[in-house]
């Protein structure tokens, strides 16, 4: 079992990462928050879950590095140099890099890829909806991105060219290329998506539904539990859950 | 009980109008297709259903005037100039003219004013989702225009300033006058449309789903009935189910 | 503006009210726990909120009596003795006693009643689902009940007699009368109920989701707010919100 | 290519069937309605599809191993006499028999089992609901009885003790173990089958919606074909659409 180490200790996310170690009765054994002493902190632990933001990576990965910390990164949306830094790291210690760490939606990942295979090959139509609260800037969410990935690769589409993020006014008929992404916003929603398979006669849907944060946070200890036995390298969470 | 002239009674529309009345029980007299003699089918008819294309309006109006013919008008996309020919012919003769004739989506309408005014007085978002088949060229559909028009009255929002077709990008948190209004194409659906209120810890929805053109040409059937006992004037499908 | 006194203020509901108060800006002047003197806790306020147990309705509405305090009731389940000593005290102080004191359910209750004198006209077919989470030990829920009665009010069917609660085996066609209700349960899923009026040709669904406890509470203050003004006598949640 | 017989042609899904093939250009060379020579359409086919009536299976596959025709089976409902018989012919001829043969159905069944293989390990609770017309005479429908079977195989659970067939009264906590079972009926639904995975926190939800009998008819038309090159045997859809 690992000694955990959780960044942002105070933040929303780091409270409940904290939590979800107590429920899973992982030991938390060193905490963090800004201006506090990063390299003491990364001393008395075995294992560093960071959900903080994208430009702590670099200090993160290179304390991690200094004391062969292992690292599981729950925060998205970093550059291109950041990434580098990321993988360049793997070379020496175990690293856990998702962009969602929900069983559910994991899950969800893997059923949309398989079920693209056989589907489309019949010609179904492909459309996303995800729906989040209203003080969400980004649109389309990462997750809806890491569905649109994993569609386009099984379906020989591109981002840049097939995705058709709202339609308006004359818009002909539908291409069949075309994948649909739709972003709602509303309320204090956590994070729904759904990926509709439609043909002539027939629809297949699949949905995930999050309701709360915990499950993010139990899904990264779980992380960081299975991490302890792996040799050197990157993983993400299909790893994790064995859904390759 | 009306004697009924249907038009364009070789399409698919006509068809299932036809059918509809016959299951009814309503004569169906007299039927029309395009380069026949217009005249003499309304001079067997008491209502005419027209279901055809909106530049054939104006010729079933006046043909309608001159016999003192009831109408039912299921098509949309008119005109100004066509409109007026409708609402000038309204001071003579019964006319219903409706955007959507089946019950249930007329339920909706009306659900969705009386939902909106309640809903929003507690600052719930609103956000508008609409399925139609691959084929289906304009966006959103006319249902859902008319979904909108509801909710922009009930709001003080407008159609022009205040929809959001789609999202995409950096769109900084939610404006509290936007509604999102989203555009589902895919496999040969008839038509399916939700009105969503979103607030903390609840949502609201209203969902509308057609598998069958035949509730239509029911409707405009319904319609038909009702209208023998109306005095001359203009109705709409709310009217003819007691819906105002 | 009420001072309110909110009982059970350790549980879990009580501690959501006074949260609830807070962010409306409207004082808790007193609270109140098992084994505490009640008639202390009443003598400071103008208006309590009791979200405990049935068994203690009956003391709560006889301090309440003493004091002239008004009461809003969020208990449930209770005997005919406890509803008679609400019905009696409800001609000397003013009592709200909702089955839920959510704006979205309420409106649900609403929309329920005003699409069954429209759509059973019409034949539609009636189902109700309902969805909580794992440990809730009673079916259908209260709310799924209060639709129930909504529907059976409506449609002159009766709760003994045309209430499906699940089919299974050789069922023959569904019973033109019956109404369906399905209870399903897992995870922690707070409540989710959709009533569904199914024709030939088309669907209608009324939903509602709640994601958690605070608009029960919020709805609570609300209706305490309301209280104020009014003349003795008993409310519903429905009158609270103009919804008559 | 096979020349196919269809059987029970002036039936409702003996038409759907002819249509079917006639759009995937496979040509119909025999047909047979009751009262009419069986053997002599044999003689005219590679491959019949059935689609009739149970009782009318032992008269097809005695046909069929006297012509060596190969066959797809789509009645339901066999003894287990006539299912014996169907065993019995595979080891001489080529046969599909399956519940179900929309590609959308086999896939809601391959991704049901797949997710069911991760979800359950972390105890989500499982509930199936269906929604059919309401004519249809028996609860469960066959695909959700074979989805249920499908989840008794993966979640070692039994069809006899951990269904629930509905849920009604004092009914306790959800057991772990058990699968809620809701049948819907209302309307003229062609089909609906939903498999909702929910745990603390989040949700996994795999939805099929057949709205027409064409999506059946092609599928047995894609079974005959992908059955001309396979060796003698016995297969269902998930052999023909690859999903083992």
């Amino acid at each position: 079992m690992p000694n955990l180490l959780v960044t942002g200790k105070s933040g929303r996310m780091g409270h409940t990462i904290i939590e979800a170690a107590k429920l899973a009765g992982v030991p938390v054994t060193a905490t963090h928050d800004a201006g506090e002493d990063l390299d003491a902190a990364f001393s008395k632990a075995t294992c560093a879950i960071d959900f903080t933001v994208h430009s702590f990576t670099t200090a993160v990965v290179e304390a991690a590095l200094k004391h062969g910390t292992s690292l599981v990164i729950g925060t998205t949306g970093h550059t291109d140099a950041e990434r580098q830094v990321i993988y360049e790291a793997a070379k020496s210690i175990r690293i856990v890099y998702a962009a969602n760490y929900s069983v559910g939606v994991n899950t969800l990942f893997w059923l949309t890829r398989l079920a693209s295979r056989i589907l489309t090959q019949d010609r179904f139509d492909i459309e996303v909806t995800e729906m989040h609260h209203k003080h969400k800037i980004d649109s389309p969410s990462g997750t809806a991105r890491r569905l649109l990935e994993i569609l386009n690769e099984e379906t020989n589409t591109s981002y840049q060219d097939d995705i058709a993020h709202g339609r308006f006014g004359n818009i002909g008929p539908r291409k069949p290329r075309e994948i649909g992404m739709h972003t709602l916003r509303g309320g204090d929603v956590v994070g729904d998506h759904t990926v509709l398979f439609a043909a002539d006669g027939e629809r297949v849907e699949l949905t995930h539904k999050a309701s709360s944060r915990m499950t993010f946070a139990a899904g990264a200890v779980r992380a960081a539990c299975w991490l302890e036995d792996q040799p050197v390298g990157l993983y993400d969470m299909q790893d994790v859950l064995g859904l390759k």
